[in-house]
């Protein structure tokens, strides 16, 4: 993987995201030891479109291996730059720094920053297609809870339409043999794009608009926001909103091993009174964000191995 | 104090906040000799409310010792998360770093996320009760000017309603045995939470509408800005400004040793003219400011002693 | 040069410059083998108007030096500091930091830092006056392109009057025996003080309005932008924007030799079709700009020799 860009997890075997992932939990032990390997490295962090969390996750990642941070995060600092176009800032920035994260309102604008740099870029999410460690932190989470992806029973909720997180994480567990879920909204649907890729894929699927018809089976429940201005109309809203909110009678009856997961930030689509039942891992996923971060980093600059 | 929140002076006894002072001193040699003992630690540094000089001076000591820092400094970025509350960000944030800083319009977020947070917790002020690290570099001058705080007669000027530095001061200096003057227009005079504390303590003070009437006896003054819009009166604010404005003229007949603090940043309150002189201690306090907050962060994330 | 500000051009003899040149070539070895020369050491950086580019590059050749940066790069934050003046801000960071850095939309605020501040000031660009780590940069890339400034036929094209970049290679070119060439439109000439300046020193210099009518003669074309703005009639500028545009055409009878620079960000001045010409060397500018950087830093910090 040294010198990849990590830009879409379709890109990447099966093999490819196991030995990131086995990687990223060797990081668990670089954490509490400390290290340097990452010693006068250079991560540029460019963040065109403001995420506090992922871009500290990928700053505290790049720490934590003993290298250095340099970029922008936010709107007002970046728009200065937008007179120049992305290729241009990224030739110059590449002087700067060992390996490039993007985040970019606009859709292909990561790849595009692959196609003229030098140093290897990964993406940090770019428009409504992909937000592929995001997908590699959810995998993780999984398999530290499960062990085996395989066989499990998957439900992916929310605004499978325009949500990026969404997406990266089916093709990825596209790449298991698990059943996936789509709970939605009918105007919300999992694309088309998506679809299209499981069905050539020969992967079994299922959609629901409730999720109460298919949470008692699920080993996993993947719960992403809606926001209210993706509703062509407003009392599609209205009718809907509470059927995509998940509290603790919605999780009366689930399995005993069931796990609730979500991209984070939540808003109210999960009830606090959920946060402290065995069933809630969305804040540990963040920690696993952490480790994946450092695999990647570590991978593709070829501290390791 | 290994793994102790810092959040309000008032949780820590005298012996506590002398060992900090204390600590604090010896990291002048640490400065000039260089260390790594935060090596592989990060501060999450959490600025909700713009503040660039404490940011800096917390970043400033984080580097000092070796360690690294993450996080937001500017209200557009911070914004963004205002969607979400801060426990869950707090909780997510907690796993990128092993100690958080945080400042907040709002009072008792200090509070709120101590209480969600699995690493330390230090305040940099939030809302208008406290701003408990600019009390122990106050405490710090003092002690570098005087030796000793006990005995000295102490004068705090400005707007004492609203201010939050001259409260923790307060609390801070009560832990002394020194006098205290509250100096400050009628309508900004220390607020009943903070003279009822010092009522129960049994500590003398006295409060002045006019510092004339009482610089000449004092061993430290201790200037704060007052600002226009506090005054519910317009009128009020043009016979009273002149009041709390120090120049040459002011401290013609102070004593030989005495001195003029200012928690920065001075506008108008402290004319230009004074900072020559020897009363003028003001740019000295932000050094102190670096050391107190070395020695916090050394202590609480148990790297000295 | 250990303790001495970096402010203009016009304070360093040809030695020194020389010598930071030669010192910067020097630093090519340093980043592959990385360094910690500058561990513990801490740079400001002072942002009070945004530049990305120059700003992640001072960053840049910090980390690479094995020190720290904290400070602060958009306006919102910068504006919290307004109410104070430079003098108070300056003494007061200059005790977080060993060096500072800064980049100021007034004319002289570079200066005015530096005679108030107990640590080195460098000057990232104040005003519309000077730039002068670009002019170290600049000449770096010719030095580099042709071993010998001296006996080179330069042409300088763009907004002469407004531009710093420009000015400040102008004074760093002086100090070498080659052709000066101003091409701009009538109104956007270099100013009076800079041709004095020259004409004090006997530098031959020319005039024109017409890139052609000089491009085939030059070894050296440094392009800026014109900005619409800065023109006092619309009709003048769109009767001339044409003729300060690069493409191929422009440069198809010019030397061999010739290069093209710019001090980037680039707009339409230069056409994308000239990018992958032989001629085009702008986008190895700000490697040359990390090094000279770097060097910079090293030797006012006193880190080397």
């Amino acid at each position: 993987m040294k010198n990849s860009h990590f830009i879409s997890i379709k890109n990447f075997s099966k093999k490819q995201i196991e030995y990131i992932l086995k990687t990223a939990e060797k990081m668990e032990d670089i954490i509490h030891s400390g290290t340097d390997i990452a010693k006068n490295k250079i991560l540029g962090s460019l963040f065109y479109e403001p995420s506090t969390r992922t871009q500290m996750s990928f700053s505290s990642a790049m720490y934590r291996l003993g290298g250095n941070v340099i970029g922008f995060s936010d709107p007002k600092t970046s728009s200065k730059t937008k007179g120049e176009n992305l290729t241009d800032t990224i030739r110059c920035v590449s002087n700067y720094c060992d390996i490039i994260v993007i985040r970019h309102p606009l859709e292909g604008a990561d790849m595009l920053a692959a196609e003229n740099s030098p140093v290897p870029i990964i993406s940090a999410g770019c428009g409504t297609k992909e937000h592929p460690t995001q997908a590699l932190l959810d995998l993780l989470t999984i398999k530290k809870e499960y062990k085996d992806i395989n066989g499990l029973n998957i439900g992916i909720l929310g605004d499978l339409k325009y949500g990026r997180t969404v997406k990266s994480l089916t093709y990825a567990l596209s790449l298991y043999d698990c059943d996936l879920n789509f709970i939605s909204p009918p105007s919300l649907k999992m694309n088309k794009e998506v679809l299209n890729y499981l069905n050539e894929k020969n992967i079994q699927y299922k959609e629901f608009k409730d999720v109460m018809d298919v949470i008692n089976d699920l080993d996993v429940l993947y719960v992403t926001r809606i926001q209210k201005e993706r509703f062509p109309d407003p009392t599609e809203y209205l009718k809907l909103k509470g059927s995509y909110k998940i509290d603790l009678s919605t999780i009366k009856n689930v399995k005993e091993s069931f796990i609730i997961m979500h991209p984070l930030p939540r808003l109210d689509e999960i009830a606090y009174e959920v946060d402290n039942t065995k069933h809630a891992k969305y804040f540990k996923q963040p920690y696993y964000g952490l480790l994946v971060r450092m695999a990647l980093i570590s991978l593709i600059l070829g501290l390791i191995e």
